[in-house]
Order: C-alpha cells, then sequence, then structure tokens
C-alpha cells in the first residue's frame, strides 16, 4: 500500500484505507449464476424448474430470516444454515422430490459458486493496489473463501457477519469490521448496491460507495428506490470506482 | 479448488482441505527483516543500536506477555499493542531516547513490514492452487493484511488469535480456525516451524506439517527440538512441501 492512500489527497479526499464490499448483487450476480446452475441441473436431471422464480424465492427467504437470527427467536446460525432452511421449503414448493442428502447439500453450496459481474475481478485488482479490500457479508466465511477461489476475486481480506453473530444491518458488523482493520470507521468505505446496507454503514461513521446493479433482480425489475446524494461516492461499476480514486 | 483436494488420493492421503500457516518465523523472517529495517534507522538517525540483539529481545518478550494475556492477568489485547509494551520497555533498556510518539509507532509497527523466506510466495502460490491458504498467527488481523501486501502474501483467508481472543497454543485458536473455513479438525493442516504450535495443533485433531526454519533466530542458533516423526508431514520449505501435495 503506498502511504498516500493514507492521508487525503485529491484522489482520496477521504482518506480512506479500506474498502468493505458487500458481496451478494454487489459484487457477484447470485440470480444468473442459480439460474445457469439450475439450467444444467435441468438438463441433467430432466425436471423441470422455474429457476429464476426459485432464486427469487430462495432469495426472498434470507431477510426474513436473518431478522428471525436479529431478533433472537432463532439462535445464531451460519448463514449456509439459512439458506438450507430455505431451500427445505422450496423443494415441497416446487414439487422437487427424490434428491439425496449430498445432492441437498451440494445445491445448498450453489452460493459459494455464484459468478461476479464482469467489472468486478479487474475493479477489485485495481482497487486493491491502493486500498485494502475486504468483503463485510453476511455470507459465512468459509462460503466467501470459496466463493473467491471459484470467482477469482483478489480479497485482501474476508470479513462476515459471523465473526461478530450480527448479521448486517446490525452495526456491530460494520463497527467490528473497522476494529479488526485497525480503522477508525470514517477510515472505511463500505461499498454496496443496497441503500439500506449504506445507511447502516453511514450511521455507523463509514464511509459510503454506491454502485447501484440494475439487473440484480432480473432484467427490467426494480431496484430499492436511493438517493445518491446520501452517498460519498457513486459509480456505475467497479472500473468507474477505480477510476474516482486511481 | 480441485475436487480431488476434497477426499483422499495418492498426492493428499489426509483429504486436507485447508493449509493454516504460522506466519512469524515460519513465513517471514522477523529477526532479519528487524535487522535491516535497524539499520536503516541508523543510516538516517546515526544512533549505534545491536539490532540482532534488539530483535532478539523483543521476540523474548513474546511468549511472556501473551502468557499473562492467556492467564488472565492481562486483558485481551492485540499484539500490536503487546509488542508496543515490550517496546516500551527496550527503548530504556538500549538507550534510545528522543522519540517521538509517531516514530515509535512506526517502530511498531515494524512487526507489519517482514519479509518472507524465499521459499514462501512461490510455495503458496502453488499450494493455493490445490488448497485454502490461510494464516492461524498470534499477529492481529491488521498486522496480518499490511504484511500480506507488503510482501506479497497470496492468501485465501487472513485468520488470527485476534478472532478468538485467545493466543496459541490455546485450543480455541485451532478449533474456531476449523469452525470458520467450514471444516472437520482432521480437513485442516497446521504448518509451522515451532513443535509446540504442531504439538497443540495435533491434539485439536488438526493434520500438522513440519517446516524447520534454522536460521529464525540467526546463524548457528539452537531451534527448538523437534522430533520429526511426530508430524504427518516434514518439509523443507514451502517448495517441497507443494512437491509433496501436488
Amino acid at each position: 500500500m503506498r502511504e498516500s492512500a493514507w492521508m487525503p489527497t485529491p484522489s482520496n479526499p477521504f482518506a480512506v484505507k479500506a474498502l468493505a464490499f458487500d458481496v451478494f448483487g454487489t459484487v457477484v450476480d447470485w440470480r444468473g449464476s442459480i439460474i445457469r446452475e439450475g439450467n444444467q441441473w435441468t438438463h441433467t436431471k430432466g425436471s423441470q424448474v422455474d429457476w429464476g422464480k426459485f432464486a427469487d424465492r430462495w432469495r426472498a427467504g434470507y431477510v426474513p430470516s436473518m431478522n428471525r437470527v436479529r431478533q433472537g427467536s432463532l439462535p445464531w446460525m451460519k448463514l449456509d444454515q439459512l439458506h438450507r432452511l430455505i431451500l427445505d421449503d422450496l423443494l415441497v414448493e416446487f414439487k422437487i422430490t427424490g434428491l439425496s442428502e449430498q445432492e441437498k447439500d451440494h445445491l445448498n453450496l450453489v452460493w459459494h459458486r455464484l459468478t461476479p459481474w464482469p467489472d468486478a475481478v479487474n475493479g477489485l485488482a485495481r482497487l486493491k493496489k491502493e486500498f485494502v479490500v475486504s468483503t463485510l457479508s453476511n455470507g459465512n466465511i468459509s462460503l466467501l473463501v470459496e466463493m473467491a477461489k471459484f470467482a477469482g476475486l483478489p480479497w485482501d481480506m474476508v470479513l462476515s457477519a459471523e465473526l461478530f453473530h450480527h448479521y448486517k444491518p446490525d452495526h456491530e458488523v460494520y463497527l467490528g469490521a473497522a476494529e479488526l482493520l485497525g480503522c477508525q470507521p470514517a477510515e472505511v468505505m463500505m461499498v454496496a448496491a443496497h441503500p439500506n446496507d449504506l445507511n447502516a454503514a453511514r450511521a455507523c461513521g463509514l464511509r459510503t460507495a454506491f454502485v447501484p446493479r440494475p439487473l440484480e433482480n432480473g432484467p427490467g425489475q426494480q431496484q430499492a428506490p436511493a438517493t445518491p446524494e446520501s452517498f460519498d461516492v457513486t459509480a456505475r461499476d467497479f472500473l468507474v470506482l477505480a477510476d474516482t480514486f486511481l
């Protein structure tokens, strides 16, 4: 890391040391990846499933299941375990039967095999020259580490809600990440496609970069409404984000 | 990661998924690095210091200070903070005076700027093709992340005693690392130059690889006695370790 990253400069007016990235939707295209792997599954198994709808339903279960942990009606569990609880219901809903335990486990771990948006790997590699680049995701550590190997994501550090036994947007996650990175909150910039994640980061004193991903929920789908002026930086993708700084 | 890494094969008879590396002495040459940076300091400042002795005394304070945390006579603190406690005593002992707070802080962070043994970067890059390669060090997260950027160490994951608020050889560190990596203990192999670290890892059910570093304490110095037959693998360096598996 160049010394220049550690103090305000014309290219880094925020004196940011580390960038903390949301992952699902911001770095990787979960919906497209599940559809692609699902279609291969259909090709092999012959069962007809609307994998776009399946992916949407799986993701729709994500926030409610984390909220059950956040509110204490479920004990702490890894996202892999929450994904599995949702999957077990979806297999009934989509009438997918006859899977072995091993096949269910493999399907559940599709979240370890998500592919990045086209700009993500090159953008991270450029940003890594100036900043510590870390995940800050609700995905568990092993999910994020395996995804990074699968997708070639060049993280300096893998930080997860799992380390704090709190899910985003609980403040423990953002403040805990800054502490582990040896930074003041204002020296960390949260990068996300989701305004609610950025709003929580900002409330903890982190800097914020909004990178909208209009295709996250599929073509023609609505995104959560955003007010880009609320965030320190808005960039179309990670390459433009790198251009902002480098 | 190739599927083959996840089950016993002729080249990976232990079915190991992840390698967890001790860092100080095993991956990086702390003594040589401190001497090198100290000699530059002498060149700039003109003060005469025996930096080999200084490094040895700093390192000699390491285990006793961690033991005070392990036994509860000090609260949890990061290794950066323990290093600073030791350094403040050493500055008196070596009659180094007149340093600003910023200069003391910079000197203390020399542990973030250690250089790897000659085989380390290439060996890790080769091992990374087959395994998850992670640190498992008593160094704090920010120390290890900055060292990795400084030295070009291609970790998949940075795991530290800091995540568990226990220092090695406390068993919480080894078992906590396996849990975060999503592995059974026997699926993780600890790699270290220090038999006591490996003995503790083995007692937790981890596999063990002994990589002696005879120059760790300087030329002609004794190493802790080792019985290589106690460990699953013994290799002269990380390249030979990679040859064992790949």
